[in-house]
């Protein structure tokens, strides 16, 4: 299994040799992108999937060929099966488009398949994928070459898997990996998150809690970001440093909705293992020179910076910079001293969640895994 | 100088022996409540000011008897030098009232004035008020006999002075003094606030700015919720241990701005100074047999029980629990271990910007001194 | 059949002389209200019946007896069984209560039983109700004596059949029956309503759909805001003019949904059938003297004034006045000549959607129906 | 004076020969576009001026040359000077312009001057620009050559005058024009708007006033919408017919604030001087195919279609159809027979308020003057 998440130092585990030869064969190959990719996409009539479709339909080389939703959807014209929750218009193209049942067979025409699935749906695709890949791929069971999934990783016979974490943890974890790749390990977090309503998909959240209102909880997601943090962080640390003990990393968040329609804010406060530690004028400097992998490898999609950081006081705001990068930046602002001694530093983290913390996310992945010759 | 806040343990410093007998004294005097107070209120068109004019309304001894505000509304009635922007009527008993300015003098037939005021027009009083305070009160110099203000202590030459905190503050606070009270020293805590509108007063924030949107930042106040809180808990503490190193109470505060129109939401996160801390369910049940003193002193607006402790997993939310005790509670929820091992415990915490944080919390300490004979 | 519509001129058709003898017995007998009436209400979870919880909690002689919902409440603690949504805790009397079925036998031991259903549920109690009220009622099928329907009227075998109607008609037609009850037959009405979001239910509409947006368009209500403003107001004309050809008021109807909690404000211009129309300043004084029936008998719920009408120039709105008369009323402001000349006065209006609009209506047709004599 | 504005019909008043000949002259002359023009823009702080720096970025041959605001932005760079509101990065380019005096004499190397200003400082440059009119332009009194104002018209010693509307009467006008131009004179229109925060500049709307509310009042908006229609259809019906009576056009306007961003709503009924009137699907048809002039002319920022139609019942919806035509295009749902017979036919329109309601308009005229040769 390998796992590409859009940062400097990609958290691959160390690969058995046999794996890195077939790699280079793979970069070799692929040294020119290819003109066009026929992609999937799963999950189509969601908030993840709609975003997929806006994004697909201004890419260089990732075509949108095929969408997949539930029974429900399956045999309707786009158009007919979604309700379109988007700003700009979906196109002719995908709206003529015959929605799919979310079977694996149902995709052995494409050679990647993105999913804005969270579950079920998702999880038939990925089961019959997984079956699958325990056996050489048979011409009676064609396959899509290559799933990439907003949330879970799972193998397949023939290409790469590539995984994306929660939706709210890329705003958290792109700012930490500057700061531990300028500064060494982090050793404690606190983040608290302000989320977007598209984060709970549609119809997700009622008005009715959210019109002069906040909510002070969503199921699930502090577990996922405290644990998808560490996960990630201590992968990017992996290649780094020999021994890390970032177990050692402690995650805490609380998660709150706010009304707000694209664009999760992290308040963040933590504490390096650095004595003394970076002032902030120097963790400023370390996120501003940030450069990612995906940038590096010169992935069309890359934002430049991947890190846009804010001087003015009030900044970032949702509705004013989840556009930065077009949506694939994170931005931060407010990074401050914790004065009071409990942290080291204090900030801001904004990030557009259903493009850098998902769709983007999986697009990034799929764009490095062309230009790395994995597809 | 006599600070009185709304909690279990009155943060006053140690007395003067000739001071407390004085108390004594009026404590005697006073054990039956006037059958009524005249109060003035300065900075009565304000958003704190209207919320004066709303709880003075109802009450059972405080009666409104004097309006003050800026030169541009003395002289006007107040249903025309007010934009009322309450949800329920101000009566036609305040709204015939004449403005007054905002001087001393003006205010010399009110038994007990209080201000809704943050700045400038609240410091003319206050100076005349402190100006006479050196000097023993002269029929020439008539003074209202109490000033009870929302920010600031100044000393008058007669009755008392009561102070409030930063409305974000006791929202943090009371919990806070809740679990110092049952398991000691607390050494650590991050907030983060999710706060409202109305603590921005009117026209405050633009609608622009919150719709669609959160804006991370509010001026000065998290270096006022920092000290704050740790001035009221150090005094708080000091009553109730010989020796306490309060000083160690570190305070690290984020303060965003959300559109709510009432009631501020504090994230919060701590460590106690006692190990083991004490688990969740532990301090559940030290907060909701948390008695306050201004419910022990018999305060007619004091709620019951001052700390409303919520089970639910989504609560507490702004619009739905801010007026629980009639906004003079505070409610809690969602406290439960801090499992990352950053913190012992975390909690969310709501309160009433404009009663409990502001114009309630002043009504409070007037009725608390009222009952101890101060007035 | 009967109906009461809390307005001046009670909607009742003319009665058979045999009807109107029993009517007069009933009256005699119950010129003191009752010491108490048990209260059932159906839909006990929905926003609606959440609101009939609140309302008969303060009640001087209604009393909550018991709730009923669908199948997946019953059997439940009410505070298990719903999800609270209103701003103002539920009390622990009705939260302790066990939901029942929707089925009239078990509501047997119900004086009147109020429903805040819209459909299906409604109907199993409405279709029961129905049968047996062509046939005595027997002990081996007891009956609530009274049904008190938010929407549909059906009759019952004993007590009265009181009807509501639609949650946005009473702001239209209270104003309307004031002006038709000084200057004659309105001719024709064009209204367009920015209604609240409790009208939808909960979950109701998704806040996707109401950050930074308004859906212009609510499913079915037009219509019925247009039938249903004509044949109260045909009926509310009937009594007053012996021929009155009502179905020559026209109604037309446009409906937006906008993020606001509670209270549906409607923009109304109209036109009289007099030449020359009254001009604004007798409109707003018609409107002020307007006295309705519920006021004249007594109901203690009964708003006064029941119309509010205000001059400032930018009022009603609904955060600030939807609790004017506690939710009873219907506020009236900007009205004013329409200088076009299309129609003869405009005005917008404000009414308190699941008060006036819903269960305070069914409360004030239940205390007519009782001082009437009618139960 | 000339006047243009973006639909099917100048509205040219009949012409003096002499005018002519010189029209067909600068025709001739600019029959292909330059290949660039300096723009200028006043009021660039602005909520307007915002929008026009944010669509002059974007724009082929007219290039923002010089910005203008009031004394206290005067020297600061634009990036200092603004507060910027929109959801897009100004871009470096504007950022670091100096801002200039709104004095006609700093914007003499301006091929075109925009105002977004409403008023005052708009003033100053209005009446310099006025009063050097009057004579011929001399070396030692440079001028811009054209100001295209938002609001206002006023001469210029050379160029040509354009003018635009109330930011809300584009979205009424454009359809109405669109019926006009299919079937006849429409004799009477009442039109009740929920319109935009952004209408209001910044800092505008107070969130107090529109988190859980609307305002159903808007400073001299109304008189605006009526008499601005009027006046626009009048001058478009002007040269299809030869004898109009197009006072006899009524139009009857509500507007109310709501918490959008952007984009007004407006809920339109209306009726024929025709009969029988065209029904529903004629209208669809009319405005389905209407082609706007600037469209003919082939301006580059023209949308096509102007005018969407859109078939889904709950559309068209701010936030989802404002960006129709990038902006530029009014789209139009709920197109439907008035069945209660008050109108013919009921719409709802949406137009971008300060795009094709204010900056979009002012950039449509300018490439239509350049087009037309008048510049």
């Amino acid at each position: 299994m390998r796992q590409v998440v859009p940062t400097k130092s990609p958290p691959l585990p160390p690969k058995k040799e046999s794996d890195q030869k077939k790699d280079a064969a793979k970069l070799i190959i692929s040294l020119s992108p290819p003109s066009s990719l026929k992609i999937g996409v799963l999950g189509c009539t969601g908030s993840v999937g709609q975003r997929f479709v806006l994004l697909l339909a201004q890419h260089p080389f990732l075509r949108l060929h095929a969408v997949g939703a539930s029974s429900r959807s399956e045999g309707k014209r786009y158009r007919e099966a979604v309700r379109w929750k988007q700003d700009r218009p979906m196109g002719d193209h995908v709206g003529d488009m015959v929605v799919r049942a979310c079977r694996a067979v149902e995709f052995a025409d494409c050679d990647v398949v993105f999913s804005g699935l969270d579950s079920d749906v998702a999880g038939d695709i990925g089961a019959s994928a997984s079956r699958n890949s325990s056996r050489p791929t048979s011409p009676s069971s064609p396959m899509p070459k290559t799933i990439v999934k907003t949330r879970s990783v799972r193998s397949l016979s023939r290409g790469l898997l590539v995984c994306n974490s929660n939706c709210a943890v890329i705003g958290l974890v792109l700012p930490l990996a500057g700061l531990q790749s300028a500064f060494g390990p982090i050793t404690s977090v606190s983040v608290v998150t302000l989320q977007a309503l598209s984060g709970a998909g549609y119809p997700g959240v009622p008005a009715a809690d959210l019109v002069d209102n906040v909510v002070p909880f969503i199921q699930g997601e502090e577990d996922k970001l405290e644990s998808e943090a560490r996960k990630i962080l201590g992968q990017l640390d992996h290649e780094r440093v020999a021994i890390l003990h970032q177990l050692s990393l402690r995650v805490s968040a609380t998660c709150n909705r706010v009304p707000v329609q694209d664009g999760h804010t992290a308040c963040v406060s933590l504490s390096f293992q650095r004595r003394p530690p970076p002032d902030a004028a120097a963790c400023r400097d370390a996120l501003r020179r940030y450069v990612a992998d995906v940038q590096t490898l010169g992935c069309p999609s890359a934002p430049v910076p991947p890190i846009f950081v804010l001087d003015e006081q009030d900044r970032p705001q949702p509705r004013l910079d989840r556009h930065l990068g077009n949506g694939y930046a994170v931005s931060v602002g407010r990074l401050r001293a914790d004065e009071s001694g409990v942290f080291d530093i204090k900030f801001t983290a904004l990030s557009h969640n259903t493009i850098i913390g998902a769709a983007g996310s999986s697009i990034l992945n799929a764009e490095a895994a062309v230009l790395k010759g994995y597809i």
